[in-house]
């Protein structure tokens, strides 16, 4: 494909690390061309003052943000903005043409009154939202396909549903059991100056926080679950804060229904539900994985290990959090979006170490 | 109490993590001397040449093991060996009048047969080992005040247990519910070199390791909680490498027998639990600890939290892995045993950040 | 020294990493009395909320700062705010009768004009000003005795003096060959949120900042560096950032005038001008000081090397940026003022690792 | 160009890092494949087992090192051993027809008599020594293109090389006044198990080592300094260890010849040294580079600024120490030796942060 036959392509948001990760990867993707970044705080200023290092590959300003403008010059936009801003901004860019893929909470969720709940806002936009996909491709690939608006999975969602979703779908574990123990790097606090995400503080200490059902991906992750169950569940979530600048590992276990099964059963159901995913990799038996595998790639790797001795199945799940678990999964939309190779234009070989 | 009457005490494998710490507290207690440390790959070089920091405060040479010239020097002994090696010595320095603690896991089972399971070795020692006491003051603080030889627990176990205590004892939980996801510092790995523990495989970095029950501090902590609960039960127990050097977090979750309960009943059980516990402090409601908030003292401390959506308490416990999880609950132990203040000499403020 | 003789201490700005250092010095202080913590933003608040770790050894409350409340209860007051405050409040607490030390730059200038150069403000105190002593007790022991003010160097000021000052003494170097090249951990930059120190920015980074002169720790280098050589001078100083929370290391190149000298003579130089200085440590031939063993501790480590093929002295300087560099020089000031040991109440045994 | 036109390359030492960035730089280059690995300690395991994350794009076998094997399948050899063996083994490749990079410092060396200085070995391919050449392609892009041998530099070489060429060839300084201060991350010290290398010893410290011209990289650094300059000169390099994976950075010190050169003069000169060097990049004025902005990329970010008080420059080079510094720079003369752009199948954009 040359270059007149690349998409147009908008980031909305484009100063934070889910935009600087936006602009890395649709950089190197060959179907795409950036025409535009957005911001407020930056708008007027060239993205590369944003982020030195790229100052290379890209001149493009940060704009101000004008839907009409944006609407004109890109056949499809990236949100990348705090919650509660999409919702106003995706219904007129959807109207104009565009398609649009959120990575804010505004759309990953089915029912609105849970969105409200959770994120305080009233919506104007429901038949809109009605349209958005949740932008797991493992489960939702065929919608996602088709859809023009899609609301991109939470981080630490994202590590605990490919890492529960075998065990649900064929409904291999009781009912509410599920526990997930998650760690995640300081950069998914985002690069908002916050005194608990300094280095000094960060350094060499873990904490747990959002404990009890407190953190937002909590409603997240049960409403997929119970997609996929079939039924109404909860989970146990804890996410903690971990001394690394990036990924995240999900340590899942959950209560296995029938008391039969080891760990090769496990692996071999994991591995053909994931036969046609190439952005999941399910680890040989004994083989568990480390965040690091993962890092700089759209890849997630699973592990999963079988206690008969408390009849538990524990799943370990790592992901680089920005990139499956944030922009790299926008894009791995985007391409299904557009018809093309899911793996197109995405990074699969980390650096190590 | 003058100088004369401080006691004199030996460290056997004075070169580890373990031999530093000890080091380093035993320089600050004010009723005790150093008079022996003891190695074999260090035997016959000043102790400042392995930790040169420490030169200005320490000049004994390490000296070889002779278990006849320890026993007429030293009135208490601390061994800080790979394990199998403590149960060798043990009995002829406690013949020859010495107490001894062990940091190892050579006396740290009521049952030998789940040291010989799990570490291999034979015991010619059962009469002796039948006499150790496992040194978790908080739980056997009147038994460590007799004893003569003590078992020092291990660092992930000292975490777990003092989460689990309260709950266990009074019969709170679920047989069985319990799970331990626990993150440790690299510092827990020891001075050996190994390639997993180098600093660019380990940093930016986490994973979990002996998984499913497969690692050793699991039948440790299961036979204290079967001890406590007074029936044999399972806990599920998943050790994590993070990318820090010193400190242990245990995120613990069960299920609790009542429904009713609250977190803040819960905190109140807990703070009386441990009321008499000068080294464990609970956290009012809503605080969650942080490892760094223990690094460098002998503290633990605890957040209890209730999920009422799920009916789980979880139970988050920090402590230095090297101190409280080791070297300085030895010291605590030692401190029992001469009938000293539980405190002395131990270091109760961190420096933070 | 019973309770009844210790003196009452007040700190004025006790929220940021300054402040909490001085706490927990000073509550192990055996002769001092913390009566009052002081700021603006935490007034009223109970000193623990911001370090919840200490809650168990001080309930104090932070009070809004009222100089004549301060004075009533304080004989010693230190000051730990951003620069430009303590001008104004020094001298009123110096007229109600207290000693006062000065964490900021505020009182380190000989020279005013230079204090407005680099700092902006006018200053009306110039004749409390002139009274108030440079706060290194190794280049100032006796005036500090004497003194009511203090200003305390800044951190990165007295790794390179330390380093510097046996060979400018002695005028062994070349005038102006002096390059300083300093690197310190994140808790350098305070508790305040800026972009640039969050963990993800900071973490697996390093980029030095304020080159060729335009750190404000240069003009006070020079200002002492000046004062030993009996003659102006000029150093090259570069600070640099790294992914550590503690320490600095500062390594120090200059020409030697005589190109006889060779390691040991420049070893037996520094250990003479430290003897005694017990804060210092000169380490012996071939060993070069690394910063975690100063971490916690007040010392200063020197490593000193000379490269016979080009006629240059290396000194490596470590200290804990916030203790020998910050909070413990005060205290070790205090010492010194109060006519007690140098040494009271301060650590000298690091946790390591 | 299709897999029949791609050229077969082997990896001789695949199992430590410069292997491992090899395997992962050379699959993602569109003219070569991969057809052999070899190792001593782990031929017979399938190159995944030992660093597993790549088990989903490669499935070579580690094999034996047989260099007649080696010669018959592969075009290219890139050797990744520990000093001193490539010289046994390079000789035969080459007269088999293969064209071969070291990675060590065997072919680094104009003189073999430094070499036998500071690596010890007698050398018995003096002909063949003499026909390699130097890979740093901004310096030697021309003898590169015609080489059958290259010996790619050190890392702390490149990237003071990079730093100081300009000076040099323009003769900009004085001479012997350069001083090297560098800074790298662990990964430099390879993947063989070190004590001083482990997270717990490394984290939170940096040290001085290989002080006063010890580190073997100080004659490597003077013999191209001198060969740019015309004649002998000695150069001041100390390298520090940081606790950060990868990367480095050299803060490079030297006096101006010519006191009227002010920082936009010097940029102009480095911007026109390294125009057609694509993997250069100088920033612009008051801009200082960060090592992370480099890591996973074959980019050296230049940061030059003029200290007018001192008539010094200071120049700040990062490179990412394992791709810039090691393998990529390989692949870079590859792409040289074989006529391909230069920049073929290299990285550029790194992931931040």
């Amino acid at each position: 494909m040359g270059d007149a036959e690349q998409i147009s392509v908008g980031i909305v948001g484009a100063s934070g690390y889910g935009g600087v990760q936006l602009v890395r990867l649709l950089q190197d993707h060959p179907n795409v061309k950036i025409v535009y970044l957005g911001g407020d705080s930056s708008a007027g200023k060239p993205f590369y003052t944003l982020y030195p290092h790229l100052s290379h590959c890209i001149d493009l300003m940060v704009e101000p943000i004008d839907l009409d403008h944006i609407a004109s010059q890109c056949q499809v936009v990236f949100l990348s903005l705090p919650n509660g801003l999409a919702l106003k901004m995706a219904p007129q860019l959807l109207e104009k043409g565009c398609k649009v893929l959120d990575l804010s909470a505004d759309y990953r969720f089915f029912n609105l009154d849970t969105y409200k709940k959770w994120y305080g806002s009233e919506r104007d936009d429901k038949e809109i939202a009605s349209t958005a996909v949740y932008g797991l491709p493992e489960l939702y690939r065929d919608r996602i396909s088709q859809a023009q608006l899609i609301g991109c999975p939470g981080c630490y969602v994202t590590a605990s549903l490919l890492a529960l979703s075998p065990l649900l779908k064929q409904g291999l574990i009781a009912t509410d059991s599920a526990i997930i123990d998650a760690k995640s790097g300081t950069s998914g606090g985002g690069r908002q100056a916050k005194t608990n995400l300094l280095h000094s503080e960060a350094d060499n200490a873990i904490s747990a926080y959002g404990v009890a059902g407190h953190h937002r991906h909590t409603p997240e992750i049960e409403q997929i679950c119970s997609d996929l169950a079939g039924h109404d569940l909860k989970v146990q979530f804890t996410p903690h804060l971990i001394p690394m600048a990036r990924g995240i590992l999900a340590t899942v276990y959950a209560t296995l229904r029938d008391p039969g099964l080891v760990r090769e059963d496990l692996i071999t159901i994991y591995t053909a539900f994931y036969r046609n995913s190439p952005w999941v990799k399910v680890l040989p038996s004994g083989t568990y994985p480390q965040t690091k595998w993962a890092s700089g790639t759209n890849l997630c790797y699973l592990g999963v290990e079988v206690d008969q001795r408390t009849n538990r199945v524990i799943v370990m799940s790592v992901i680089d959090n920005l990139i499956k678990g944030q922009a790299g999964q926008g894009v791995q939309c985007l391409n299904l979006m557009m018809g093309w190779d899911e793996t197109l234009g995405l990074p699969k070989l980390s650096f190590y170490p």
